[in-house]
C-alpha cells in the first residue's frame, strides 16, 4: 500500500497496523470507517485510548489493571486472602470471575516463561509471590497457567520455589471439556483425565 | 465478558470494539497490548486517530480524502483532466494509482446504491458528476465499480443520467485474471472474456 492521499490517513493507518492482527489494509477500513461516521466517534476512541494509559494503575498487591492502588478483588473483604490464584494476565482473572466459582485472590504473572520470547523469571511477578507466602497467612496456591510447554515451565519453576514453605501447591483441573465426546477428545487429556479421576460425588452439580 | 477489573479498559474496549470487525475479545487483546507497550505508542495512536478526524478534508473536485481543499490529484497539471475514473471509495483510489496505468483524475462517488443498506443515488456523490460533465471538457467517463449488483446497478444509474451527453463511456475489462487458470474461471467471467475478446496485440504488454 503506498500513495496515501493523505498524511493524516497515513499516520492513522500506520499507527493502527502497529497494533497486533491489524495489518495495513485493515487498518485503512478502520480509517475510512472512522471518516465515515459522525466525528465523535473517533474522538471518544482517540481521547479513550489516551486517558486509559495516562490514567491506569495495577494493583500493588495482585498486579491486577485497575482504577486504584488496590484493585476491587484485592479490597473486597468478604473474599479469602489466605487462597491465591496465580494466572498469566488480566483476562485469565476476568475468565475466573465469570464462573463465579473462586472466592480467593489472584497473582497476575504478567506472562509465562518463555526462552524463545526472551522471557525469562525475573520479567514476571514472581519474586512478589514469594513474598507474600513468606510473610503472609497463605494456605494454598492454585496454579491457573495455560497448558502450554511455557506454562508448564513456570508452574514447575514456582512450585521449585514454593515446595518448601507450609502451602498447599494445586493446579486447576485439566480433563474433558463439559459437553465433549469422548472419542473426539486428545489421549493426553483423555489419559490425565483417568489418571486424575475424582469421586463421583464430587462431579455432581452443586 | 464482564467485570471489567477498570472502567478506563472497560471503556477503550466498548470503543475498539464499535470498530468494524473488532469484537470485544480483540478489543481486550489491543487494550492489554497498548498497556504493555512504552505510553508513547497509545499516546501516538489516540493522537493520530484524533488529528485525522479533527483535520481531515475531502477534495471539492473529485471528494477524494486530502490534506487539502484540492487533492494531489486534482492538483496536478501532468494528469489529463478530461479522463475521469468513476471509484466508489478511496481505497479504489489507491489501487489504482499502485498500477501507475492511469493517467486521468477520479471522481469518488463515497458509495453505491444499495437499496438493502439504504443507500440511494442521493447519498452518492452523482450529482456534481453531471455537472462536471455539464459544464467542463470531460471526454471519457470510465466507470470502475465492483462486479456486483449494487455495483451494476449504479453502472447503470450514471449510465443512463449521462448517455445524452457527448462523452465516451466505458467500463474497465472484465475477465480472467492474469495468472488465473481456465479451468478455475467462473463461467460468467470466462463467458464475459470470450464476448469481449481483444486484439491479441493490445494483450502484449508494452
Amino acid at each position: 500500500m503506498s500513495s496515501f492521499p493523505s498524511k493524516l490517513v497515513e499516520a492513522s493507518v500506520n499507527e493502527l497496523s502497529r497494533l497486533p492482527g491489524i495489518g495495513k489494509k485493515t487498518a485503512m477500513r478502520l480509517c475510512l470507517h472512522l471518516l465515515k461516521q459522525d466525528a465523535v466517534v473517533a474522538e471518544s476512541l482517540g481521547n479513550s485510548i489516551l486517558k486509559m494509559r495516562k490514567n491506569i494503575k495495577y494493583c500493588t498487591n495482585c498486579f491486577n489493571i485497575s482504577d486504584s492502588d488496590i484493585c476491587e478483588i484485592c479490597a473486597n473483604p468478604k473474599r479469602d486472602h489466605s487462597l491465591i490464584c496465580i494466572v498469566e494476565d488480566v483476562r485469565d482473572v476476568m475468565a475466573i470471575e465469570n464462573t463465579a466459582q473462586f472466592q480467593g485472590i489472584y497473582h497476575i504473572l504478567g506472562g509465562v516463561i518463555s526462552p524463545i520470547e526472551g522471557i525469562g523469571p525475573n520479567d514476571l511477578n514472581i519474586e512478589f509471590l514469594i513474598e507474600k507466602v513468606k510473610s503472609k497467612n497463605i494456605h494454598e496456591i492454585i496454579m491457573a497457567l495455560s497448558t502450554t510447554i511455557e506454562g508448564d515451565t513456570t508452574n514447575f519453576y514456582i512450585y521449585k520455589l514454593l515446595k518448601n514453605f507450609p502451602v498447599i501447591i494445586s493446579t486447576i483441573a485439566r480433563g474433558i471439556s463439559v459437553g465433549d465426546e469422548l472419542e473426539y477428545a486428545d489421549e493426553v487429556t483423555l489419559g490425565r483425565s483417568i489418571i486424575n479421576r475424582i469421586p463421583y460425588e464430587s462431579s455432581l452439580i452443586k
